[in-house]
């Protein structure tokens, strides 16, 4: 086992939730809408893969903070790190970064986040959660797009007076193509398109499915054909994750990426929910084999900051300042950012994470063999520990699942998604498959 | 002088900016854009009220990170705070505030944050940018309208299905009205009204802009009778800051509020910039004297995290999760905020820059009288130090003053902006007001 002093198994000690988590709650909804609290946490007890409640129960966490626990909690590097004079200074002295950045920003930058950049990305922009970090990213597309139909000449001034007032032409309606049920933040709406809904198991749907992506990709041009004004880009997840874990094939992201191609518009990987490993690549769209690297990948969650990284000069808007704002991100968890890099690094999680969940997925085909009612449509094959299933009542399971003391969670109507932390190995399937039997067995 | 070893004066080394800032930009532009560095700082050097630069110049720094650090470089409480075992659990064990808060999420926020709540607010939703909270509050605009219209009859399934979609009767057309020159982040855009321009001196234009700020509710009337869609709510910054540090008096306040009740819709105000003490109350909407609470109020950059406190239960949403996200705010960025609470409350600093803001309006105002083309438009007198004047070329004066060991902003087309710390007292004001009249008598 890894994680040194980690529980063998977890212990359950009350009801769930506890009478503390209750009490805490009720007090909390004072102040503070409580109704999404699910459990009251003892961080300090917590360690590894295993989270403690205030009430003394310890459960295996598998859903890691709705997907953001990268390392463990408790991760001795990263303790490290939240202890330097460096974060000091840049939780004390927090900066605009934009206009007076630290001494230090340039290789908290650099030689830090740059180490977690997408192939071919070589900028990146830094923000402070996952929505902003899209609403960044439609900006940036937004300009490029005006830059490429400006073709260089200069604005005119009543393009500026007009962008002033939100107006045309200096502010045109444009639209970004995001697909039914994508999840992206709680921002405003976009032109929603088809995310292609597949068959499983895959192998024995292989023609329905590529039929399903053509669909799909038709759609796709035909908004961009016919929408009632122009659209700049298209931002799509690898994994359809809050919308139910829906995937799609590395044949569908290429002839994507090449309809962004041939229209000029940008592609905008959402990687805030599959970024940093989980599917046993350091980057999901690292599945897809692109021949060009994507524009602008967003991250968040396990990165433990925020921001987008992207390929190209021409995604920097022509003027300086029209994407900019006071902080520019966070220094502080900049730091904690690189703390998590390191490790990764240098323990080689993401490969590790691409075994385990071999393992995983392979014991959860033969559970679903054995449970089929309770397990179906099992995805995920070879995309790490980053697997879902669909199953009849998800609720009553969580809920049960959880009394055995399993921390998971769902998405989408009926789906189970398993998200564990980079850390989570061989050692923890066998509790979490014991889990998963009981629970079966007990609800049918 | 209340910070121990500050310098007692700025100190200057090199040309601005200098060698070293130029190489460090140049380099950070390989990885960001950079096009907006303005200095290199080196925050460990800088103390209290002075900003020490990395070619080793130190600045008096009356613009205090675009407003925003509120209690001096390397404050000792803030330090404390930072270097607390509490802090270091919230950096490494990042929970999801909404789901599975930390045995300390109530401490924080109702023994901590709240003490900052606005006269009336007694709920907070924690957030973790000043686009993000306003972005927020516009979403719980949206929802306390359609809960009024929908006046307790449940969500029909056509409003479900919609509402997926993207699209009415689910997700209907709802604006915010903001006013022409606001500015409330880099977020999308809204219904335009006329923010009064008042003259300057006031008291020499008391009928004009009396009737200036009738015009402007005026067309507010007009605006949510004859837009395009329903308005659900109006956002307006007690000084409009970006904009130009534009004034309004109590009375136009009070008859918006007035406004916003007799149409049911939501008073949202924008404290990012103004909020946490500079204009000489906890909160600038405090001046105004109103007949009951706001709805909304939203903050960030002082604070040194983000969210909005509301003041009525109507401002909840009628289910849970429809005002969530992962982190919801940053509890590392609330114990920061919490430290500065505590420095605010306990060195009494909304009191002290009242006074002190006298002090330099006053010595402005003699100013203005010698120099009357180099400082027009004095405002912001017994708003504490948040004060501003319009001068012919600002960004010649800016630089100048910067080469004399000031970091100053501006702000609109022609305003210098002075937004010093709440830590800025009387014995700042003299080199401040010297290198105004040596960059004034060097200029002319």
């Amino acid at each position: 086992m890894s994680v040194v002093s980690e529980p063998a198994a977890p212990s359950m000690r009350t009801a769930v939730p506890g009478p503390a988590t209750h009490k805490t709650k009720e007090e909390l909804d004072a102040v503070i809408d409580a109704r999404t609290v699910q459990m009251v946490i003892d961080y300090e007890k917590s360690i590894g893969n295993y989270i403690t409640d205030v009430d003394g129960n310890t459960y295996l966490d598998v859903y890691a903070q709705i997907a953001s626990i990268p390392v463990g909690y408790n991760n001795p590097t990263l303790v490290k790190a939240a202890t330097s004079p460096e974060i000091v200074s840049a939780l004390v002295n927090r900066p605009a970064n934009g206009n007076f950045p630290s001494t230090r920003w340039l290789a908290l930058l650099r030689e830090g986040l740059m180490r977690a950049a997408p192939p071919g990305c070589t900028q990146v922009f830094p923000a402070q959660s996952g929505s902003e970090a899209n609403d960044l990213a439609f900006k940036a597309a937004f300009m490029a797009y005006r830059q490429q139909q400006r073709a260089g000449s200069p604005w005119t001034e009543c393009e500026q007076e007009t962008a002033m007032k939100n107006q045309a032409p200096g502010s045109p309606d444009l639209a970004i193509l995001s697909f039914r049920n994508s999840f992206h933040g709680r921002s405003f709406g976009m032109a929603p398109g088809y995310f292609p809904l597949l068959k499983y198991p895959l192998e024995a749907h292989v023609q329905e499915n590529a039929q399903e992506e053509e669909r799909c990709l038709q759609e796709v041009e035909n908004i961009i054909s016919s929408w009632h004004c122009p659209v700049a880009g298209i931002i799509v997840e690898p994994i359809q994750s809050e919308g139910g874990d829906n995937h799609a094939s590395p044949a569908f992201f290429q002839k994507l990426q090449a309809i962004t191609k041939a229209h000029g518009i940008t592609l905008i990987v959402d990687e805030v929910q599959t970024g940093f490993g989980a599917t046993g690549k350091f980057w999901a769209h690292e599945h897809w084999a692109l021949p060009s690297p994507v524009d602008i990948v967003t991250f968040s969650k396990k990165a433990q900051t925020a921001g987008y990284f992207f390929s190209d000069e021409n995604l920097r808007p022509d003027k300086a300042y029209r994407q900019f704002n006071t902080w520019m991100g966070d220094a502080a968890r900049i730091i904690i950012c690189n703390a998590v890099i390191d490790e990764i690094l240098s323990k080689k999680l993401v490969e590790k994470t691409a075994q385990v969940g071999v393992v995983l997925y392979n014991r959860l085909a033969a559970l679903a063999d054995k449970y089929p009612n309770w397990i179906q449509n099992l995805r995920g094959k070879n995309k790490g520990t980053y697997i879902a299933f669909d199953t009849p009542d998800s609720s009553t399971l969580l809920k049960k699942m959880r009394e055995l003391g399993i921390n998971i969670g769902s998405c989408g109507v009926q789906t189970v998604r398993l998200r564990p932390m980079l850390i989570f190995e061989e050692d923890h399937v066998a509790p979490l498959l014991a889990a998963f039997e009981t629970a079966f067995s007990q609800l049918t």
